[in-house]
């Protein structure tokens, strides 16, 4: 409702204004891409949750990953880096047994043609710049890497065809019980002695030193070991240079996975402080993923803030002003004949920038009063034949009660400030 | 790709400030709804085009103003009048049998709640604003009403029930040739002699004032007829009070049909100048559509921006600035170990607002300049040791080739010049 979505509007404008000072531009894609290219490569469990076109072999869009990277595939010519945002629509069924849909925004902001972890800093810095626009203080930064994963997996003894399921079903120890993840692995044909490998990995605690220290010795002579401890320290290295770091602590998490299979080296989170309401903005790198459209290898990495999360924990902390409407002023005639004069009045204000408004439903003045009232307008410009006679308004100041038969610029100044 | 989103974000903002200022404010509606819903009122044609998701009751919105009038119907308490803007997409198949989508972005106002004809003129106003905020001059508002057409089609002799058919037919006057759609009519089983009358009675030509009283005398003692006479004076009167109207040329055009069957009382289109670019937007009054939803009757009225067809002639006639990036400086560490210093330039211009980025490539000196200017950046801040050691930059404006060492202060105050 109109409350709720002019908040909305101030909550996406301000994020893009941090986007647009980080350097992104932005850059739509169709709601639709071909099913094909949105299950490519992401996993089974979101390839159910794709909706399907009747009659037709498209689907919407699951995320702002995926076609993003169909533009840049098939635009092979784009400079690089690409820096792009996209603040848009995404939508899943979310119980597909159910019939029940999901629409929901995402805001992303994307490197495209980088493989160094700079690109993944400032991905990471412009997300928590942007959290800390909009009023939010203090963030945990979660980082792991699925080079890291990948290693330790393997290592533990988990088939290469598995490693993909293996991670889905450690994506979900955030919000299931361990025994619950445990009893799907084994479901899964993952031997005990392994799954219990795996949880002391994802369970080792200490400080970001001691964990790269443990990883050193169990996967840094591995290849994919060594790739994603370097990667990790270099990540962490960057992105400390970013002044918002201070109002991060940066925490090496093993037990983050992420859903999606495409990510396939840094994988990021972030989570503000206060509640339990999980992670407000996450993403990786995907350097496979441009490629699996006919492209050359194209590395890129990037974040996704949620906004439904983000404006529901705002609304819940009275961090976002509710107004009914966006006008300044309303513009009363006191009968019709004075309607015209009205009509005057609003153009001024509107030209000079003010949202004005007069009464499109030819009421008495009275009523005229109880609506600008209720829906919290903050000005009201009387005006009859007086007012018409020496060109101005009598203006009342709601909140002070103050009234004054005013000239019109007087008036445009009493609004403007 | 980029210079086209850059220059479509900069025509939806532009066309969002002057639809505040005219005192309406955003909401936005699910991109589904209910198949049954969306297909209610909108004739045979447009309910081909709707897309439906497989598996569910659901369809793709094919405009704006039938997800509104669903909300209103499901929040009767909502305050009157409900002046409502949206800015989003809607999608149609263009050509069903051959699977073909198209998906545009549609800018809407709509009043709900008056039944006065100041709703209308304001909607028309506003869309005539904003065109002309956007750089456009000189338009034709050409307008009509559907209680006339209804009066002079049963007048002519059509059945009740074949009356949408005929208006369907007669919409396509503007994209076909006359005998194709006599043709259409007669297939449609309206005789010879009616059609005769209809063409008659769409091709009367005179002044708005000629043309009005040619309409009372044919249909002024019909309620219907009657009731759109007085809408369509009122309309123009209402209107020509608005300062936009000394930019527009309005026109009442009896072929003026629109398509959609939700229509009741005034249609109306809005075209601009110069070249044969049909209508720019486009809308009218649907006073029985919400009370379809279960809702009481509640009388509304619109118009819809068609922002691909005015973003495409901006673009024609080069109305838009066309940039690649929004980036106003680029950060360029001379050697990998001034990328710190250069993060602390970047996180400072951005602070103050200034769009700025660094190398996210580890790249030379060299590249990170040809990749400055093949993006156009207008400024490139050159950091090396120097530089950090005098806590400033070797500022590089393109344009002038004059280059710099300033205070970051200095550059700041160049770059927000």
């Amino acid at each position: 409702m109109p409350e709720q979505m002019i908040a909305r509007k101030k909550v996406i404008s301000t994020v893009e204004q941090v986007f647009n000072r980080f350097g992104f531009y932005p850059i739509e894609t169709p709601a639709f891409e071909y099913t094909d290219t949105l299950t490519a490569k992401c996993g089974d469990e979101v390839s159910k949750q794709v909706f399907k076109l009747e009659g037709t072999k498209f689907g919407l869009r699951f995320d702002l990953t995926v076609p993003l990277s169909r533009v840049v595939a098939s635009n092979t010519a784009l400079t690089k880096p690409f820096k792009r945002y996209c603040i848009a629509r995404v939508w899943r069924y979310e119980e597909p047994q159910k019939g029940r849909f999901r629409e929901f925004w995402q805001a992303d902001v994307d490197v495209v043609g980088s493989s160094s972890m700079r690109a993944d800093a400032e991905c990471l810095s412009t997300a928590a710049s942007a959290l800390k626009e909009l009023g939010f203080n203090g963030f945990e930064v979660r980082v792991n890497n699925r080079k890291i994963l990948d290693a330790v997996v393997t290592q533990a003894g988990v088939p290469k065809e598995k490693e993909f399921d293996v991670f889905r079903s450690l994506d979900k120890l955030e919000k299931r019980e361990e025994e619950g993840v445990k009893q799907e692995l084994k479901d899964r044909g993952i031997p005990d002695d392994i799954i219990t490998k795996l949880m002391d990995f994802i369970k080792i605690t200490g400080s970001n030193e001691e964990k790269l220290e443990l990883l050193e010795g169990m996967v840094g002579s591995t290849e994919a070991g060594r790739a994603g401890i370097d990667e990790l320290k270099q990540l962490i290295d960057f992105f400390s240079k970013y002044e918002i770091s201070g109002d991060c602590e940066i925490v090496i998490d093993f037990s983050l996975v992420r859903g999606l299979d495409y990510y396939t080296g840094p994988i990021f989170e972030i989570k503000i402080p206060g509640g339990n309401i999980g992670s407000v903005a996450g993403g990786g790198r995907f350097d496979k993923l441009i490629e699996l459209y006919d492209a050359p290898a194209t590395p890129a990495t990037g974040i996704s803030l949620g906004l439904e999360r983000v404006i529901a924990v705002m609304q819940d902390r009275e961090m976002v002003e509710t107004a009914k409407t966006v006008s300044k002023v309303y513009v009363a005639p006191v009968k019709p004949e004075f309607y015209d004069y009205a009509l005057k009045v609003v153009d001024f204000f509107r030209k000079s920038g003010v949202a004005a408004e007069t009464d499109l439903m030819e009421r008495s003045l009275r009523k005229q009063l109880d609506y600008a009232n209720s829906m919290g307008i903050p000005f009201v410009a009387v005006v009859g034949a007086k007012e018409q006679k020496e060109e101005g308004v009598m203006l009342r100041d709601f909140e002070s009660g103050e009234e004054r038969l005013v000239s019109l610029e007087e008036a445009l100044a009493k609004l403007s400030s």
